[in-house]
């Protein structure tokens, strides 16, 4: 039998057991599920980080890989807990936006709020939903339990999408949808959103070059990045640092 | 045949590669281990945030679990290598204390010291049991050796307890067992230490109300937490930036 | 079917999904592949550090185990993306050095140049060759492809080797190839560097002794390390922080 793979995608950190102790529960569920660490230390409380980590991840893994995503600000409040079957994927978390940019992309086919007695845990608390409702959910999942029985059919209330950048002829006003551990800057700007990869830019007084890759940068250039959009790149150094940038940020591009 | 699951608590950190190596010392024995990290980066040598974080965890996982504890500032010294059997788990660590609290509250069966010369790896070094002597007793454990073959019988030496709060009319003394990634305060106060969660208490002249969730938290609050203990926490803030306080700390909490 | 290890040492960080989508990568292709973190957050793009944590730690595991190693400044550039099959491993990564201490050591098999289009993801974009390149070849080598099957054969451009300590009857002067989360340093020092362990030592105007362990040390000490070198420590405390040295740096040893 094909193992199934569990993908969490946390802000927990691994300074604590809450990753660990969801990965108990799986496994005292469904031993032969196959678990790993998509991201386990994501932005605190960051639907906007979150949504777009899982959106530029889920399409490499493996068709039925359940990805179970824990940021969850509103954990305890009426925010649904959810899991969502797409055309080649399951996505369970919770309500907020985090799941919806990728659960659209590849295709919603059902959506179920997790309510079963027999799914969430007993003495749940209120206060780590991650532990006692979602890990069980995808652990039922992982061996084989149709969707509609882990609750009751719902709609989604949080349909986060990606803000779209304002652009005219001489300047683009953009958003950071993502930081990473280098001080990488990823902007919500597509292939399709700079016609003319010769021109300069300028942003806070800093020009910006567009290159090919990281090496060929140098000072501060943007790169067409490994998940589809355009990234502020420092060659060997922290553009976020530089610009002070950081996710959420809208920022004005100046074309010149 | 059942794979027997291995859960890593370490304060070793994931920048470098001793949490690895245990993992590869342990599939050299037995590759059919199923190894996963309950924390792999707890607080640097601090006995009781490893005591309580294994505490907290332990009863969620598949019976017959082997947790492999390496937070062992006292290596090189004559503190006791062990392995103890319990009613449901398996522990494997120093004898520190940092075993003690899950250990006894799920009865103590046996205790081995970790000696044998055919379990303990050649060339140990003195400076790094995690990988000479634990992870090789885990793997031989999680093959079906009988703790009886990794040693000798001995008692425990470091037995832990976690301190309880001191509780008048008026106040209340209590120790913070362990300070979370987002600031959340673990206290040692159970469910039965609070008769009356409607009063308002006062911790270093903040005022602090009890709610059922951080949701619910304006401000400063306790919740009871997922680990059956009070937490102070702020709503999508940090209660101990806030309240200057950290693990092992004594704070004296006014009841008004 | 005895399962293959692929151990990932990666800058990536935890915070990111970069690690995470190479797993899915690899599990798209072998659902069988045994994956684990050897090192998750290395130090960012510094290929002495890399080197030096894949070399401690290599020998450690199962015969056949994959290294797929993924610290690559280089990214983008004409650098080669390797397979070495030694002796008793394999090792996946860029020609950068990274990989060539642990390799040369097991002994060099033979050598590839990974550049088959049925190994490389059709829409490599140039910035993220471990989920492009590096990640699909170490799955296919865990399928049991042999390493020819993956690109031509070809040579090792950077065989960088860790340098020696220069010794004199009064002075050593040694390199730091890591410094570990708690702060120890890690020198250029193997056993057969230094004749009389009882004598002294000193170093930025601090005294140091040899001590066999970290708990027999008092104030700074040099423990004869895990790894096979001496290191710098101070009894749970940083000896980085103290001396205020990293990794790379050039220091001068006094002996008294």
């Amino acid at each position: 039998m094909i193992k199934r793979v569990i993908a969490l995608l946390t802000d927990f950190g691994v300074e604590e057991h809450y990753n660990g102790v969801m990965k108990g529960v799986i496994l005292k569920i469904n031993r032969n599920a196959l678990i790993l660490d998509l991201v386990a230390s994501a932005k605190s409380f960051s639907i906007i980080d979150a949504a777009f980590q899982l959106w530029a991840s889920y399409k490499y893994f493996p068709y039925k890989t359940i990805f179970l995503v824990v940021v969850d600000p509103g954990v305890g409040t009426t925010r649904q807990p959810l899991v969502i079957k797409t055309k080649n994927y399951f996505f369970v978390g919770p309500d907020n936006g985090v799941l919806y940019p990728a659960a659209y992309e590849d295709g919603i086919e059902s959506v179920v709020k997790i309510t079963s007695e027999k799914v969430i845990l007993k003495n749940r608390n209120g206060t780590f939903d991650g532990r006692d409702v979602f890990a069980p959910a995808a652990a039922y999942l992982s061996k084989g339990m149709p969707i509609e029985a882990l609750g009751q059919y719902t709609e989604i209330k949080e349909k986060y999408v990606f803000p779209e950048p304002i652009i005219n002829k001489y300047s683009i006003k953009a958003t950071v949808l993502h930081v990473d551990k280098f001080g990488d800057v990823v902007l919500n700007l597509r292939k399709e959103h700079i016609n003319d990869t010769s021109k300069k830019f300028i942003i806070k007084d800093k020009n910006v070059q567009i290159k090919a890759t990281f090496a060929e940068c140098v000072g501060l250039c943007m790169v067409f990045g490994s998940s589809g959009f355009y990234e502020l790149v420092l060659n060997q150094g922290s553009a976020s640092d530089l610009l002070k940038i950081k996710t959420g940020d809208e920022i004005e591009i100046e074309i010149v």
